[in-house]
């Protein structure tokens, strides 16, 4: 039985799980969810996820929803498979759960509003707010200070290897690398160095092909 | 050497690392972060926590921050003190994932505004904003609906067991008790016997013993 993501192409959580997949090299299908016409909110799909957000997984009779629940599931399950992606043992492993934290609780939050005003606003014929981008641009820079401090002791963020603790930034950065948000991270020696790794990675690069393609 | 938690009061943050201290049945030491006097902004507290916030732990020479990243750290070093609080395992451990991010990025953010409007505003002499509240009660009751359908198929969130994904709602949902969104809780039959149910905890009882104390 093949593992079945249900999401949107254009959905950063989405993107988490299909990166997990693809650096677990695993077999899977991808299936649209058509948020335009309300799909998310049928309920079929509120079977999958009582929230009624995109993605949700299938894996035989488990089906599971959150895309950070679901990349840790991933790693743990197909912990043979592909690239580890976590640690499971002391320090490393506590680590580990700080930075998947700070990705959730201090990137993801302010990266969200600037990507956004950046580019979903474009995207759905909309202005981005000055002012809005103005005070994220502000937030992420501090956010991102701490990241250049915490890149400048070890290659990635909870370690010297790449772990979900940086694959959960990979959707959003990926859309604020093609607008002004770039410098925040291109000024930072360490974060440009970290991003251009991450955002090179084959498992990536396969990823973003899929929403090339959708 | 004992283990030393770093924080606030009136921090839920803070209470959901006690919490996870009391059920383990560690000894610790509470350590005041004076926050008034900006005492989480200094050389010493970033050192510790480099985005200023509280909570913070030292164990030893494990130094860790986000209270959500310390819990787990917590109940993994001191898998055989105390209370489980984790599933090791498969689907168990899948579930507890998803319920964990659901208590943080469904419930949280909602609940926390309202606690703002509801209980710190009156604590800092402000006046509750009517129509903050009436949205974010609204938010409140469909997420806790979620809740009562899945309360109806297990006693806790993620099984049958208390776990880490109801210890988290602790802190914020014991504020919310003393206040009209008692209501949202008291009004679902399965939401409600949970809510008294982890609220009676002997482990909780203790933690805010400490609060009323400080």
């Amino acid at each position: 039985m093949v593992i079945k993501v249900h999401g949107s192409p254009i959905s950063t959580a989405t993107f988490r799980v299909v990166a997990a997949v693809h650096e677990k090299e695993l077999e899977y299908e991808f299936v649209p969810v058509d948020m335009k016409s309300g799909a998310h909110k049928h309920p079929d799909f509120l079977a999958l996820n009582p929230f009624g957000q995109v993605p949700a997984l299938e894996d035989g009779d488990i089906k599971l929803f959150e895309s950070r629940a679901i990349t840790k599931y991933l790693a743990y399950t197909y912990e043979n498979k592909g690239t580890p992606l976590i640690y499971k043992e002391g320090k490393q492993m506590a680590e580990l759960a700080v930075w998947m934290e700070v990705e959730a609780h201090q990137f993801d939050p302010v990266a969200s509003k600037l990507a956004w005003e950046l580019v979903y606003k474009k995207m759905f014929g909309m202005e981005a707010d000055a002012a809005a981008v103005q005070e994220h641009e502000t937030k992420l820079a501090k956010v991102l200070d701490v990241y250049e401090a915490q890149l400048s002791k070890c290659k990635y963020l909870a370690g010297d290897s790449f772990t979900l603790a940086d694959l959960h930034h990979l959707p959003v950065m990926h859309y604020l690398m093609g607008t002004q948000a770039k410098k925040l991270f291109d000024e930072r020696p360490h974060v440009s160095a970290w991003s251009k790794d991450i955002l090179a990675r084959p498992a990536w690069e396969k990823s973003i092909a899929l929403q090339k393609q959708a």
